[in-house]
């Protein structure tokens, strides 16, 4: 299956995730050696035309583009830092921060550090968002061979981007997922059962997600006129669902944060303006 | 433009949200009448052909169908309680919570309790959503004029219905715009503008939108199974997230929250199992 005309490629790292890639590139053609610190994890991959190689030092000399996913930075660290990454770009999908990626970006050689926005089994369909940040030329010289793991989008020059996007990225999901939640328990409490309210959330949401890029230039404009509705009319309704989930016995939590958010902005004298000049109260840190 | 085969309709309360719903009425010929506090307010519609009663009882005698919408349920029961609804099918758009939509239900006039998810300016169009709930029977027979105002839902007998959607769905909306603005502000201090990453926010939404159908399923049956991760795996990037904002100086309370959730969850022994499983942390009350 190999096609001469494909980057070699290395991957360390044989878990769930990094088994899917090494698979994605055998499949694509690419010649592909493996590294995992448990061997054994390597045979599948190895029946299907992997090369084993026997050290990471081997492994890293092996191809000019080498993807390390493990469980965490450290271990990055401990596997890479005495080795030599002159004959390779190396791309760091393994999770972390912005801070640890910046951090790792600073040895020198070619780096990129990515986020992988997908399960396992989405590796090598369009499906799988992997987010990479770090020098345009590194990601230039493989953006092809990278393009065989799923959607591939680059974000820019901070190799921290992508730690960052996918850390806001997630921030979404669970905020998507906490608010149908929080929907799901109060019509619960109404004998309506998940499956009725779902379809509701999801209109809900998606229609919300559409207003997100022109509250975006409101942001960048810094004003806020309440073209659509005050903050002060959300904040009584947000007290009719404070009160609606502690009359329900459901969890407030999270009502009561919505709703603290909008008081203080409120207080803050921008009552009259528009949901999006809530962005002051996110950028501002708050201990505890 | 009167239409002999239009219901009449009388609307009450001529506040922004009042003045749009007797002016689309009229708009689609409906013989209209109205009644405000403040009857100057009146003065455009009357211009337009509506007919402005001389008191509520006057305005609630003169059509089968009565809508109110004034500030808030007080205002609902002080103009309403000591009038005969004999004629008339009540219709109460005025915002409220479920237990206070019970509570008007039980006069035992023919009365659906509605809420509106639109600005006044929506009304009259397709993006106009309005919830009813209330006995089948009183929405059949004014399904057709209710039409008028925009996308009428009908979710089902308990007049508290539509208040607990409006606050679940409110839930969502606020949800969505919070974890953009958490996104927003992480990125910020990468230099990222709002207009750069809210496309990328709203993809997410969307594409995890259309999960909750599924999702439902798992909650309705009652079971978890780890089928694209475990809760144990969110709760690691989530530690990133809060780590991240903290790290960055921006607010910390919404990633914090998303943490505590999961994290009790897996304390409760839910730590292999997938998000919907954290329906167990909602559905329960926490106080303070
Ligand atoms: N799985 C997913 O759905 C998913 C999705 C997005 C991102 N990710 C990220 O991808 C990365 C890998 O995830 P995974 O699912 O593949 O995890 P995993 O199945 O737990 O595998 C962890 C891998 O890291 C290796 N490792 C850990 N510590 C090491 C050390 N000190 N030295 C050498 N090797 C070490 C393990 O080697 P051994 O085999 O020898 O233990 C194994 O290959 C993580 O950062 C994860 O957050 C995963
Ligand atoms: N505007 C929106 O975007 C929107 C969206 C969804 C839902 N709603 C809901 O629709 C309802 C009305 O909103 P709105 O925007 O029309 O509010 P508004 O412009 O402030 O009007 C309030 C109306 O209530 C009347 N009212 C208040 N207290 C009264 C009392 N004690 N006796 C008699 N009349 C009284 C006012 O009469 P006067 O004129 O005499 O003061 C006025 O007609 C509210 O429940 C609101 O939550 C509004």
């Amino acid at each position: 299956m190999n096609d001469r005309t494909a980057t070699p490629v290395t991957i360390i790292g044989l878990g769930l995730m990094g088994q899917a890639l090494a698979g994605a590139f055998l499949k694509a053609g690419h010649p592909t050696t493996v590294w995992n610190r448990t061997a054994a994890k390597a045979e599948q991959l190895v029946a299907g035309g992997a090369r084993l190689a026997p050290t990471v030092g081997d492994a890293l000399q092996a191809s000019p583009l080498t993807i390390v996913c493990v469980t965490d930075y450290g271990a990055v660290h401990e596997l890479i830092s005495e080795n030599d990454l002159e004959g390779t770009t190396l791309i760091n999908l393994t999770s972390g921060t912005s801070a640890q990626a910046r951090e790792a970006a600073e040895r020198g050689a070619r780096y990129l550090d990515g986020a992988i926005m997908a399960i396992p089994p989405a590796i090598g369909t369009a499906e799988a968002v992997i987010l990479l940040s770090g020098p345009h030329a590194d990601f230039a010289e493989h953006e092809q061979a990278l393009g065989v793991l799923g959607t591939v989008t680059y974000l820019g020059a901070d190799p921290g981007l992508a730690s960052l996007y996918d850390a806001a990225g997630l921030a979404m999901m669970w905020s998507v997922l906490n608010a149908w939640l929080q929907g799901t328990a109060l019509l619960r409490t109404a004998g309506v059962d998940a499956a009725t309210f779902a379809p509701f959330a999801r209109e809900i949401a998606t229609g919300v997600a559409g207003w997100l890029p022109g509250y975006a230039e409101q942001v960048d404009r810094g004003a806020f006129p309440a073209e659509v509705s005050a903050l002060e009319t959300d904040a009584r309704a947000m007290a009719h669902l404070v009160e609606e989930s502690e009359a329900a016995g459901v969890n407030a939590e999270l009502p009561r944060l919505i709703k603290t958010l909008a008081d203080r902005a409120i207080a803050a004298g921008h009552g009259g303006e528009q949901y999006p000049v809530l962005i002051e109260e996110f950028v501002t840190s708050r201990d505890g």
